[in-house]
């Protein structure tokens, strides 16, 4: 990584309420680490398509994966320009004007043109970080692809180049004629929870669930 | 709401994994009730750009909003194509194969143009509405926007005409063979949780967080 910033182009200068972006390299790192999936947008004849997909993130790329059957696999496979956003919602803030409502939240946004991943080692791999995003400590167990699987599988690198994060923390902000009324204000703090695991109705046996399992969690909560 | 479903168009007909598609028409409401932020696709000169917003659902339309010196926000008020998605995690579903690692979700899929509401009065019914989505009973005690803040505000109204879900629950689907492996497979349960109000810390006083903010909950949880 050659610098701690991901440099502004056009596109990802923040215009609006700027002092909420960030470029810095390591936040937006952070926050690519502890999201669980991304919502990738292609357009198809001019028409826009949002698609929640998993994802994971490896030095300064996203990786994606999907059907070899999907359209939208197929089309950013192809070369089509795209949009990558992660978002983690920290936080409902409650101001006295209904005006001054939001949110606390982390998003990143990337732009790019994703590229297969051909080299059938290098994909494999790729499918590795891929799991390990969504449950570190997975590949230890889980049966690895086979022949049909891969086959099956496209992986696909997308840079992390035009990049950009915007965040917001911390209490509302109200107007300062405001803050006098006699109004609750604050935050409801948001976080992901992680329940008791579910073992599969058609375990073997007794199983007992690994501790990546009992101990899951993500990111700095 | 004339009929129970919405009819899928080429555009909603789900391909990939067709027996996960929903167009029920209270499914998706229950989706899009319980979602607390959508991401919002638009495309600019062939570029997506794929963006987190508040929104609020109201009969068969999605109320978005957003300042009017926004780019994205001008952009969908001139009438450009737009996708709004919805996504609820509920689940990290762990198989037997890496293969077969998935999600539980629903996520909910919509196209269409956004339509500026210009009436104040309705403007300002609907930005009741966008505040009651997130915090409902907020509207009660908020402080509503003066005419300022109504500038500032573009409210737009997007249909739902063309949409559909695609929901996945349940254990992993293993295949036949792998399921005698001594591996634990399984669901790690994914849900929102609302922490203790922090109140803002320039509260005038002893003021008690309303019942809607203490109780607060979202959905079926």
């Amino acid at each position: 990584m050659s610098t701690d910033r991901f440099e502004p182009t056009p596109r990802t200068k923040v215009r609006r309420l700027p002092h909420l972006a960030v470029h810095d390299r390591a936040t937006i790192h952070a926050i690519l680490d502890e999201g669980t999936f991304c919502h990738t947008g292609i357009v198809v004849d001019g028409q826009p398509y949002v698609l929640p997909m998993a994802y994971a993130r490896r030095d300064d790329t996203i990786l994606l994966h999907g059907s070899a059957a999907s359209r939208v696999v197929n089309a950013l496979a192809a070369g089509t320009p795209a949009c990558v956003t992660v978002t983690i919602v920290d936080g409902i803030v409650l101001a006295r004007a209904a005006f001054n409502h939001t949110m606390n939240y982390r998003s990143v946004m990337a732009f790019g043109i994703a590229t297969p991943i051909e080299d059938a080692a290098r994909r494999r791999e790729a499918l590795e970080v891929l799991v390990e995003h969504q449950v570190p400590g997975r590949t230890r167990d889980a049966r690895g692809p086979d022949d049909r699987e891969m086959k099956a599988t496209t992986v696909l690198e997308f840079p992390l180049t035009e990049v950009s994060a915007k965040m917001r923390s911390g209490p509302p902000r109200d107007d300062p004629g405001d803050v006098a009324l006699p109004i609750w204000a604050g935050v409801i703090p948001v976080r992901a929870q992680f329940l008791a695991p579910e073992p599969a109705p058609d375990l073997p046996g007794p199983i007992s669930p690994p501790s990546y399992v009992t101990g899951y969690r993500r990111g700095r909560k």
